[in-house]
């Protein structure tokens, strides 16, 4: 809106309007401002037609939830346990393309694991059964029941119910307390505003603490109304946002303890400070690149309101001809390294695909082989095709390769570089600046060719070269590299995800 | 030698000379030592008779050089000083393709420099005349009077008759310090040893400590042939010098200071202690480089000794067909700065030719250009042409150039980096690893139109840009930038030494 202000204190400014005084461009201004909340509110009106459910849906829901609740409880009773209701409908803030709840079973500490694995996965296939709907085992940091209720996704999620987050087992003991937190603070009139948040940042891709995504989590959204009491107001409250932000709903920290906080907190733009764990920042999982996406797009809906800001993007894939323009116009040169992803669970997958990037960079670039990278990114669909781009700005060396060796005066590594260059010297040995040099043959001239050297190595040469266990296994199986525009337009055609992908690569870095 | 030692050792170990015993191999190896000392006394001789002058040159030398002496000497007289012989004729250690000799003329120290100056030109001046040569004023320290008369060089300078060396005014008052330890110290049967030595380092183009040389003077060929009694034994203590070498003739130095002394003399390869002055390297000026070409050439004469390690190599110039092959070969690429040479004397064209090489290198390789040299070598025939020879290992990047700011969480800092960037970027400001990155169109793509943009300039800019004053007035007059192969065959064909300079740079270099 400040360009609004801006646009009227010009128009005060000139000599017309100066004639008609301050109070003229205040009443424009106020005027404004209200043609402003008005659009605001047709907007989010709008907005609110997305991300409400219906009636039929809101009973389907509740009648399924309820149902499997009291069922849940029934058995729990049996072996001294408790249930809860987990998840966006607590509180009513669930969006209606996600239709799905979560039933945490609490059991007493002095369970076992074993005890309480066994038992929690017994009630939960017991249950789904009984409502005729079909499960699979999943592992998060306990095995847990994840199944599907006439298109109702329901996870039973056995855990322990501790006396206070200081005595967590495990990271899913945290939820009945974060559902006890929320239904105290939220009220119920802000559920809609958490759902606008939640579909706000789902429709810009920044929707979900998981690695791939490295966003907000639900349980981040909920904070962020119980503290700024609703959804425009986490936005302009955004917009001021710096990194290092600390938000403190519950005041565990003096003002004064804030720079020790974010030394704590190292390298995280938002503190969130978890009200149930004051030693946990909620938001530790979203990325830099997030924080300052997160305060553009609230700083461009305050200033042009539009419904598009709830609706997903929609990408096109890029074209062959707009890649060889890019490139073009770039004079770089992409390597693609292919290969079929793992069959892991996608927060293994992506920090792998992400390290393994980083170590194939330095691979690149360490100073025997000099070659550069510009930018890289990874890509998975999850099921068929994973790909590490790199973009290159040095992909080509010449044929002569300098290695410089030791100062002339330390004679026994003198000895010993003379020794190991001397017979495979093109040139040299000679000095430069007291420095044995010799000039001997570069090994591998392109990228390419050192890329196929490095990965086409059995799994334990992969793995004691850094390469990510699973990824390795993967590589040795088999890989492709790709360079060549027409090759790389194949692969857009057999995966258009790959193309959007590519698309964002070239087009979606603007965060100032 | 060593590699004969080695061949009769291994006949020695072999079953059939086993039979024949220990005392077999000694006798064999002793004739094989005889035969060798042979052969060194026949090659030496033969190259006596390139070092000899002959009796009518020696003739020539010593009567010119002695009626100019008694003539100096005369006019002295009247103004209260002395005269002395000095250069390579004292001791007969001169070589008759360099006929010349000096005379010193030593004032007392209490004439001001400038009567210094005025009676030595005078007298210099006058003598020259008399005896009908040309000459013309020279500048060292001071300036002195370089006469030729009758085809012999003779220079007459004035200096300070110090009592000791702790006691100079400058470097030309060292000199009749030099001459006088000479005449006591060199036996005159060894005089033809130190012209053979002299001729050996010349015919390698190691003879002289000018900057463009960077070899051995004629006084350290004298104290080196004082030192080891003759010039085989040079040879065979120099194969056995290491970087650090100490030659102590008058043993200033206790062994147990040897190694603080290196730290004085800190990377100089020999430490050659001036006996007129123990603070003093002779072979300050000697390079590494020349420092282990005198030892490689040493142990080559040795194990083959030759005439030809007297007679001057006769070099060819590169053709345009050899060249293109190297570059074929090296996929590396030529650039040459030419321009004219500033009519500085040579001691001072040197040094500056090769810190403009220096500075253009760094100018490349500054990060925001990121070029990089592989090798690179100067050259000039002292007349009409200077050339920065620069072997290109990266001289061509691509349009996108990546800039990496300060980290998010230095406001301040990410503020102004935004600010500058915002605008300029292609892509970006996007974040990476915490730090804020733009992408922005490099400004020269290449090294060459670098190089012609920066050198472009009025003379204050390139002085500003540390580029040597000589160097730069130059410059600022005109310099041409040529990277085609044709282009830098034209100018082989306009100055053969160039040619011979580029087949030395790609070739002359292998100092193990």
């Amino acid at each position: 809106m400040a360009k609004y202000k801006d646009f009227y204190f010009s128009l005060y400014n000139s000599d017309k309007i100066k004639k008609d005084g301050a109070c003229r461009w205040k009443t424009l201004y106020k005027k404004h401002e209200i043609i402003f909340m008005k659009k605001y509110q047709d907007i989010l009106k709008k907005a609110l037609t997305i991300v409400r459910p219906t009636p039929s849906q809101q009973k389907k829901l509740h009648s399924l939830s309820k149902k499997t609740l009291s069922l849940v409880k029934k058995e729990v009773k049996k072996v001294g346990g408790k249930a809860i209701l987990a998840g966006s409908i607590v509180k009513d803030v669930w969006l209606p393309s996600k239709m799905e709840f979560d039933i945490f079973i609490l059991f007493p500490p002095t369970f076992t694991e074993k005890k309480l694995e066994n038992l929690g996965l017994k009630i939960g296939k017991k249950v789904i059964t009984k409502l005729k709907g079909s499960f699979k085992i999943e592992y998060a940091e306990h095995p847990y029941v994840c199944g599907n209720i006439d298109g109702v996704d329901v996870d039973i999620v056995p855990c322990y119910e501790v006396k206070s987050t200081e005595e967590l087992k495990s990271a899913v003991d945290r939820t009945p307390f974060h559902v006890k937190y929320i239904e105290k603070k939220l009220p119920l009139k802000l559920s809609n505003d958490v759902r606008l948040l939640k579909q706000f940042l789902n429709a810009n891709e920044m929707y979900g603490a998981d690695a791939k995504t490295q966003g907000f989590s639900g349980y981040a959204c909920e904070l962020l109304i119980i503290r700024y009491k609703s959804f425009i107001n986490v936005l302009k409250a955004a917009v001021k946002w710096q990194p290092g932000e600390i938000i403190d709903i519950e005041k565990y920290y003096e003002k004064e303890n804030y720079q020790r906080l974010r030394s704590i907190f190292k390298n995280q733009t938002l503190i969130l400070i978890d009200p149930t764990d004051r030693k946990r920042n909620t938001t530790a999982a979203l990325s830099a690149q997030n924080f300052f996406k997160f305060k553009k797009c609230a700083k461009e809906f305050l200033e042009r309101p539009s419904i598009d800001f709830f609706l997903p993007k929609k990408w096109k894939p890029m074209t062959e001809e707009e890649l060889i323009r890019k490139l073009i116009e770039r004079k770089t040169e992409l390597i693609l390294i292919t290969f079929s992803p793992p069959a892991v669970i996608s927060d293994i997958l992506w920090p792998q695909l992400r390290r393994f990037a980083d170590r194939i960079q330095n691979i690149l670039e360490e100073t025997k082989y000099e070659f550069k990278v510009l930018r890289k990114d990874v890509y998975s669909n999850e099921k068929d095709l994973a790909v590490v781009l790199l973009e290159m700005e040095i992909s080509r060396l010449p044929v002569i390769q300098k290695r410089i060796g030791p100062i002339v005066f330390d004679l026994d590594d003198s000895e010993r570089f003379i020794k190991k260059y001397k017979d495979m010297a093109i040139l040299g040995p000679y000095i430069e600046n007291n420095y044995w040099v010799v000039e001997i043959k570069r090994h591998f001239l392109t990228a390419q060719e050192k890329l196929l050297d490095t990965l086409s190595k059995p799994l334990d040469i992969l793995l004691a070269k850094g390469i990510p266990n699973y990824i390795a296994q993967e590589l040795a199986k088999g890989f492709q590299i790709i360079s060549e525009t027409s090759k790389i337009a194949d692969l857009i055609k057999k995966d258009e995800g790959f193309g959007i992908f590519l698309r964002k690569y070239f087009e979606e870095k603007n965060l100032a």
